[in-house]
């Protein structure tokens, strides 16, 4: 498994990609990372930590995407970037089979559209971030952002892709489907979201249950929800605002009376558990299922221990031929429907 | 004022209507009530309160609408019941000036729209209800689920109608208009937002905030979100089932450790508070605005201070003139695009 990772475009950039990148070379025996970036840059991360390893290699690539480039701008001009030239070296070199990025998303989404190609019968790559429900399980949104304007077909991809990925990533053996709905009943919605409950009941290979409100998003009895782009990033970011929101306004009322603050120091170590839960780095980066290489989008404030789990993520992906599996049931529904 | 009340088609029917419709009359003096559904039911709940009141009628209308009723067919078949029969008094007698309904919300916004003039130049009447953010204040949403098919246009004037209607109902001078979209840049979302985001900064007497992300609903940093009611739905049912899950999950962690029961009896109050606070029967009903008269949709599971709350809510509507100011500003930007 030789992973590419783009250590340039995030917050915490180059340390939080070459120190999670160390980090999982020493847990994953069979791993090999190629580092893209600033050379010298990354070299001083490396000097810092006392490790010497034939499984890291450095690609000089000094010039920096930003979240402010246009993607096609991007694309053209910026060549020498490491985003850009890791996904080109992901077309060019069968050598390499994933790339781990916290860049620019709206770049890398364009980029892998453009120059990777698509795993045969993929209408379009759609990512799955994961967002933790309160029984503790993670809950797959595919897609959150990758394509705004769908068709039934597209979600229906979407929903077996995120299931073989709940699949592979998280070990769900029949994850439970939901389409994202304004309400209960199978005529609820618009056209697209009724075309797209016929297709869903009758695909092979899903446990499709029914239309769910985002009122249940949360509620553990769904693994992966199936969304347009646009209102599967609503759904995501807003169950992560208001969440983080809650927590902040207890953390205020606390501080508001003698009696709560007693009562909050016998919780502390409750409170803090709790915000770490709701933390999403722990949960990984957001895979951009469909390409016929694997794509991580690590969180642009991702740590090193993000980096990290996200580069596990993508040998778990690799490992479970998780690719293959896509193929295999998009053939077999393409085929029926011709 | 004579605001007709729908006592029928809810989880708490007909006592939390026709007691809540009691309470409202107590409070405002200048309030007439019309009382729709079986009389009967209606005057035994009457009985059990010694109330007697020249501005409390009743109007025998005993057929149901319920979810399960297809919205054409309620309106062709179910002419009889509280709420077809609501929506007839509304269109046919001018003395009536407002509804009230806890009923199917299908049915009411199919009606309304066939049956009851919309305000000349309005193009959709919008969902528009009242989600509390994490400072204590109201942000309102508009559209959230009576359009799933919108144009630019038509998002235009939801900022509009929602503008006019927290300056009425809740006292907001200016408030702060946010277009929910997938990012913050203006090129940010798809057509529908982009064109939207045009229309918007040119569009007077609203204090337009640029795109919103659904991460920052709760923030305080808007008091009116601009969104298709489709993602504006999945927006406010996250937020309000993502805080009672956060809360539910607490609650469990207390009950799993002697220290933190401790803790929590400490914070009891609080926690109680909050549970009131996070409960969105207590900020009234969800407007239907654009129709030439009021008309509020309150929740299923209304009791009688809810739907108290949701008459209030229509008084003051019509005392603020809020649809006269709909009209006015309406007329002036249909009018300049002509």
């Amino acid at each position: 498994m030789r992973v590419l990772v783009d250590c340039q475009g995030a917050d915490n950039s180059p340390a939080a990609e070459v120190e999670g990148a160390l980090l999982a070379l020493k847990a994953i025996p069979e791993l090999r990372v190629v580092l893209l970036g600033d050379e010298e840059k990354i070299r001083e991360v490396i000097s810092r930590h006392k490790i010497r390893t034939p499984r890291l290699e450095i690609v000089h690539a000094p010039d920096e995407v930003t979240g402010n480039d246009k993607p096609t701008d991007a694309i053209r001009l910026k060549k020498d970037s490491s985003l850009i030239r890791g996904i080109r070296m992901l077309r060019e070199d069968d050598t390499v089979d994933a790339l781990v990025s916290n860049g620019a998303s709206g770049v890398l989404v364009a980029a892998a559209t453009l120059r990777i190609g698509r795993i045969e019968g993929v209408r379009r790559p759609a990512f799955c971030p994961m967002v933790p429900n309160m029984l503790g399980t993670p809950v797959g949104v595919c897609d959150s952002g990758a394509n705004v304007d769908v068709t039934p077909e597209m979600l229906q991809q979407f929903a077996i892709m995120g299931t073989h990925y709940m699949q592979v990533f998280r070990g769900i053996e029949n994850p439970r489907v939901g389409l994202l709905n304004i309400g209960k009943e199978e005529e609820k919605g618009d056209d697209l979201r009724r075309e797209a409950y016929k297709l869903l009941e009758k695909t092979p290979g899903i446990n499709f249950c029914g239309n769910m409100e985002a009122r249940e998003f949360l509620s553990g009895e769904y693994d992966l929800v199936v969304a347009d782009g646009f209102s599967g990033n609503v759904l995501c970011k807003c169950a992560e605002g208001t969440a983080l929101e809650v927590l902040k306004r207890l953390k205020r009322d606390i501080n508001s009376k003698k009696k709560y603050q007693m009562g909050g120091l016998l919780m502390k170590k409750m409170f803090e558990e709790e915000k770490e839960f709701m933390n999403y780095l722990n949960y990984g980066g957001c895979a951009l299922l469909g390409c016929e290489k694997v794509i991580i989008k690590g969180h642009g404030s991702s740590d090193r221990i993000a980096t990290k789990v996200s580069i596990e993520q993508a040998c778990k992906m690799l490992k479970g031929g998780m690719n293959e599996r896509i193929r295999e049931s998009i053939a077999r529904i393409e085929g029926e429907e011709q």
